[in-house]
């Protein structure tokens, strides 16, 4: 195995699992949370910011980066890791997820998928083969199989099909790795909320042997409970030495549920994302500090936050930043929202290697303003 | 007085002079170039990259944060260099430029100028006394005294008239300055291209004993020939042991000429501006890094800059950067191009203390494809 997962320990009380991801380029301790980095770049952030806050391990979208600037050019760079000057591990997506999100016009077949891209309109054609080329030419540490994600809900009989041909595309995405001894290999699970297809999935996913499983089809508009559901069962049905990783997930009463059923990593837009818009996730819950009341508030965004923007600015400065429009503001927001979600993880580290990881999930939950039955945001 | 100069050496070639300025916050040797923070943030830089830069004083602007945050919430917040966690240098221009350059509609009287906010379209009015206040309330290093700052061309009648009332206007700023142990205020001399005004408003200003005087009205649309004539007969103006800035000029060439007739500082947003539109300035002339010519292009963006960007980046990814829209793409080429115009004006301290000033001159406007005879960018 290209990637290497070491289970260090397992929770008392419920699912969740301490561990340890070595890469080509590094280790990592788990659960994690993976900042995204689109477009070859975590927004607004340098990799000394990122290596500040702690992040060892980032995401490249492929469908973005095979279409701007091309796989070739960055493969002519030397891998993505030259090309955005970043040294530490890097997880890429398979084109799968934006070809079913971005895409209004598509055509599935079982070659592949031919649709339009999201803002030309120029036709494009993405198959299991062409997602792992793409990849191999990016270079990254952690392959994703290409995979169909179905929206939510999906018909019993839609989705069995689905997985039986996302099940044939893994295979093929294995056959394609040219770069067997420096790029592992994430399958994905899919199967709807239907119990016997994620099993469907599972199995024959864990047959042919990926370095790691990916719970895919979540957060596609499902309720929460559904998604903790699916979750608790098919955690069960992965090895336990392999890294299990839930994609797209990074809302802080999310990850805490997904990590009690088993989950090892994350990864979202949602920090930077809600940066650019002026919120801050805080101990004390979501913060939009355009709010006037914070117009003269100079003490930092969390006071119990130890990042460089909570450590050096205040909220009556970030708060005039973006009512300025500033791209400092974006900047400091991000690197907190960041920083924010990499602590969250290295305190639920300590809470599972302490046996307390459920009471330190309540207290999250109540702090945070979240409500337990009910999607948190 | 509170900004002290002392005069380190005159060139034997030409007008260009070494000096250091010291300020309550730290000194600085000139000629300098101060990056602009216009609302209180040098656009997309922290304190750290600017650090890095070496740059030692920077400017806020009167007009956008009496606006926006307001004055008042600065006030509270500690001042300028408190609230944007600047602990170096900060010069405030007066208000004026932005009343004459972004007001549409004013109302010039002897008490001040009604005119509309630029964007919104409310009225406001602002006088010597209103600006002065605003910038105790900033709590800059060096003020800049309320002018009229007239268009190019405007005649030699109504330019009179302007300097007389700048001149009345210049006294009552001293007389309304709260803080003159803490706070140093330059006078700017204006009279557009006529020399006798420009000594009528010189001697005036001279006789106030200002911290430092400012040539106010160039660069407002003037052919270069008329802006270096204006500059050669006016610095003479000026006493020798006080500083003189050039305001809003920020290309190579036109700092190049105005350091030959005896400018100290200088100041422009041009530097972070063209870096927002993908454009660099290099030891070989400004680069569009979008052209296609980059997107292969593994090579630093300067070879001869040793700054953050040229250091960890090529080419080929700013090009990527700048086309996706990346805001570190801005950040990249903003660091760039501060550091480029701040080597700049150490590689032009060291050609004066060299006497070879007029040589490195030639240089830089061979390399950087300048024409002598006409508008440089």
């Amino acid at each position: 195995m290209v990637i290497k997962y070491k289970l260090i320990k397992e929770s008392n009380e419920c699912m969740a699992r301490l561990g340890v991801v070595t890469t080509p380029h590094g280790s990592f301790e788990t659960p994690i949370f993976m900042p995204v980095g689109t477009q070859g770049t975590v927004k607004t952030m340098t990799r000394e910011e990122l290596e500040e806050i702690g992040s060892n391990i980032i995401l490249g979208n492929t469908y973005h980066l095979w279409n701007q600037p091309g796989n070739d050019i960055i493969k002519k760079a030397g891998g993505l890791h030259k090309f955005m000057n970043w040294p530490h591990s890097i997880l890429t997506d398979s084109g799968g997820f934006q070809v079913f999100s971005l895409a209004e016009l598509r055509n599935i077949k079982e070659e592949g998928v031919t649709f339009k891209h999201h803002k030309s309109g120029a036709p494009l054609f993405l198959t299991p083969e062409k997602s792992i080329k793409i990849q191999n030419d990016l270079g990254s540490d952690i392959m994703m199989a290409f995979d169909e994600c179905p929206p939510y809900p999906s018909s019993y009989d839609y989705m069995k099909k689905s997985v039986e041909r996302t099940t044939r595309w893994a295979k093929r995405c294995l056959d394609a790795n040219k770069n067997i001894d420096t790029q592992g290999m994430f399958g994905i699970v899919q199967g709807g909320e239907y119990r016997d297809l994620r099993e469907l999935s599972a199995k024959a996913l864990v047959k042919m042997d990926f370095d790691g499983y990916s719970i895919g089809g979540l957060s596609v508009g499902e309720p929460k409970h559904i998604q903790n559901e699916v979750l608790s069962y098919t955690t069960l049905m992965l090895p336990k030495d392999k890294p299990r990783y839930l994609m797209g997930v990074g809302s802080p009463g999310a990850i805490l549920d997904a990590v009690e059923r088993g989950v090892d990593m994350f990864d979202c837009v949602l920090p930077t994302r809600i940066a650019r818009h002026g919120t801050a996730m805080t101990s004390v819950g979501r913060i939009i500090i355009k709010n006037k009341i914070f117009s003269e508030d100079f003490s930092p965004l969390d006071p119990k936050c130890d990042c460089y923007c909570c450590k050096n600015y205040t909220k009556s400065y970030l708060r005039h930043l973006i009512q300025a429009n500033e791209i400092l503001g974006y900047r400091l927001l991000s690197i907190h929202n960041i920083a924010f979600l990499t602590n969250l993880m290295s305190e639920i580290r300590e809470a599972i290697k302490e046996d307390r990881f459920l009471d330190y999930k309540e207290k999250v939950y109540k702090n945070y303003g979240l409500d337990s039955n009910e999607k948190d945001f």
